[in-house]
C-alpha cells in the first residue's frame, strides 16, 4: 500500500491524478495527500468526499519553504508511522508571451483529428516576458526545490522512494526545432532547468534507493493546454501514472513520455513512450 | 570595425576578453564597452588607461533592467552613428554547495598534466541549495536577458549582430555522468536555463541577421575556476575569442566549445572545438 503527495490538485491534471489514483483499491494506495494554495475547488472537495477519507487536503503555498514545513508535521501525523511513498510534483505554469492564447486548434481532417495552427505568432513572442521569467521559474523549479526538500524525510520513511517532476516534451532541446512555434519562452527555459533539477536529486539519490525523473504528461485539456489540445486531462493522468508505475532505476533523472495509441502524429501528439531525448 | 560590450569585466575571463581585444588593431576593433557593477578594479584600470580610449567603463547592475536602460544613452552617445557589434553576456556565479571550495586540482602525472579530485564531496552537496538556487539564476539567466533585451536597438544598429552568452559543458545534459563531482548544482541548472534561453533568442533572430550562441570557454583559474583549473583565463579568452570569430549560423543558439590543442584528456579538458550536445 502507497501513500502519495500530489501538488496543485485543485484543478487539471492534479486533480486528474487524484482521481485516477482513487480508481483504485485502497489495498494498494493509501492515502493521498493532495495540495492546494486554497481551499479546495468544488471539483476537489468532490473527489475527497467521495474518497472515504483517502484524500487529505493540505493548504500551502508550494513556493514557500516556511509554508511547507509547517504543513510537514500535519503530514506526517496523518501518516503516523508510514511514510510518503511517491511524491508528485505538479504545480506548473506556462503563459504565453504578450498575451497570445489558444494558438492550436484539433480540427478533423480526412477523418484524421489534426492538429492547426490558428493564429500567427508576432515578432518576439518566443522571446521570455522579463516581466515573468523569474516568477515562472520560481513556479517551475523552486517550488519543486521546496516541495521536495520539505518532505524527504517522510520520503526516507516511505517504500517506494519515487519522486515524481512533471516536465514537457517542449523543454527538450532536441524538440525546439518541433516547438518552435509554441510562444511559451519562459515556460520552456524553466522547465529546462527543471530537467537538470531533476537530474541532479536523480544521481544524488539513487543509491539511496530513491527513483527520482520527470514525466511528460502529453498534451491535455486544462487551463494550461487550452482547448485545442489532444487528451483529455484524465487520460494524460492515467497515462503519466503508468509511467509512474513502472519507473525503475533506468529513469532515473530522465524524463520519461507516456505511451498512447493512436497519438503517432503532429508535434505534441508523439506518445510513444521512452526516455524524451535532451 | 566593429564595436563590443561585454558585461562582468572586472575580473576573471570578463576581463582578459577585454585585453584579448586590446591586442587588436583599432581597424578591426573598436569601441569596447566593459560594464561593471562597481568602480573599476585596478586591473581594468590598467587596461582602461592603456586602450587610447577604446575601453569604456560602464557601471550597471546586469540584474537590474532599469539601471541597463540608464546606461542605454550613455553606450548611444559614445558610439555616434554606430551600432553595437558583438555582445557578450559574460556575468555568471557559480557557488558550490555546502561552502566546498576547490575540489580538483592539476598535478603531474607520468610528465602529464592530470586532474585529480582532492576532496570529497559529503551527502546532498550535488543539490541545489534552496537558499541560493534563486540567486543564481537572477545572476546567470535574469541578466542575460536583461542586458540582450536592454542593447537589442543598438544590436540592430550594429553590422555583425552578434550575441555570445557564456555558458559551460558543465551544463550539459548529455555530460553529467563525467560531471557528477562538480558540487556546484544551482550553476549546473541555472546554465542549462540559459542554454534554453539562448535557443529560444537565437531562433527568434536568426531570420533578423543576429548570431546568438552560447560559449563553453573552458575550465579556468578565475575566481570561480578556482587553482585547480587547467587554463590560464588568458588562454580560455583568446580561444573563446577565436570561437566568438568564426560563429556563423550553423552555431545559432547552440553552445561551442573552445578548442586548445594539448588538452584532450579529463572532464572539463576536452577542448576539441565544436557544437557541446545538449
Ligand atoms: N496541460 C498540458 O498540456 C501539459 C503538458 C505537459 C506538461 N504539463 C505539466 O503538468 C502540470 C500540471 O499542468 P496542468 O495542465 O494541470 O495546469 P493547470 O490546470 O494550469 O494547473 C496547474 C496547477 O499548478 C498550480 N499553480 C499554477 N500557478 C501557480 C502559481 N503561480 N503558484 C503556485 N502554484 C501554481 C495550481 O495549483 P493549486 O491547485 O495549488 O492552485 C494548479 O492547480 C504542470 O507542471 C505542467 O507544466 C501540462
Ligand atoms: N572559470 C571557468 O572555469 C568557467 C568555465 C566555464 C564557463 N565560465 C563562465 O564564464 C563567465 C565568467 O566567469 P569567470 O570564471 O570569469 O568568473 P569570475 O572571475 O567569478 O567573474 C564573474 C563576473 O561575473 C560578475 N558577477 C559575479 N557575481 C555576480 C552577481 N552576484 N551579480 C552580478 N554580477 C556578478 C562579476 O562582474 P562585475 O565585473 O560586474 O563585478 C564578475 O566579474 C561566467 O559566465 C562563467 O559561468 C567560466
Amino acid at each position: 500500500m502507497s501513500n502519495y503527495l500530489i501538488t496543485g490538485t485543485s484543478k487539471g491534471l492534479g486533480l486528474c491524478l487524484v482521481k485516477e489514483l482513487l480508481k483504485r483499491p485502497a489495498s494498494s494506495v493509501g492515502l493521498i495527500f493532495a495540495t492546494t494554495r486554497s481551499a479546495p475547488t468544488p471539483a476537489l472537495q468532490k473527489a475527497i468526499d467521495e474518497s472515504s477519507g483517502r484524500v487529505v487536503n493540505i493548504i500551502v503555498d508550494p513556493t514557500d519553504l516556511e509554508s511547507l514545513r509547517a504543513a510537514l508535521p500535519v503530514v506526517e501525523k496523518r501518516l503516523g508511522d508510514a511514510g510518503l511513498d511517491v511524491l508528485i510534483n505538479n504545480v506548473g505554469t506556462g503563459p504565453f508571451a504578450n498575451g497570445i492564447k489558444n494558438m492550436y486548434a484539433s480540427v478533423l481532417s480526412g477523418g484524421k483529428k489534426k492538429t492547426v495552427l490558428t493564429q500567427e505568432y508576432t515578432d518576439y513572442d518566443h522571446l521570455p516576458n522579463r516581466d515573468n521569467l523569474a516568477d515562472v521559474f520560481n513556479v517551475n523549479v523552486m517550488s519543486v526545490q521546496n516541495v521536495t526538500t520539505a518532505f524527504l524525510p517522510l520520503l526516507e520513511k516511505g517504500e517506494r522512494k519515487k519522486v515524481v517532476n512533471m516536465s514537457t516534451t517542449v523543454s527538450s532541446f532536441a524538440y525546439q526545432d518541433v516547438f518552435v512555434r509554441l510562444p511559451a519562452p519562459a515556460y520552456k527555459i524553466t522547465k529546462a532547468a527543471l530537467n537538470m533539477l531533476t537530474l541532479q536529486w536523480g544521481m544524488e539519490y539513487r543509491d539511496k534507493g530513491f527513483t527520482i525523473f520527470g514525466v511528460s504528461p502529453g498534451w491535455c485539456k486544462t487551463d494550461m493546454g487550452g482547448e485545442g489540445a489532444n487528451l483529455e486531462p484524465e487520460q494524460g493522468a492515467e497515462a503519466a501514472m503508468k509511467v509512474i508505475d513502472a519507473a525503475g532505476k533506468e529513469e532515473v533523472g530522465r524524463m520519461v513520455n507516456i505511451r498512447l495509441e493512436g497519438f503517432e502524429d503532429g508535434p505534441g501528439d508523439r506518445y510513444q513512450g521512452g526516455v524524451v531525448p535532451w
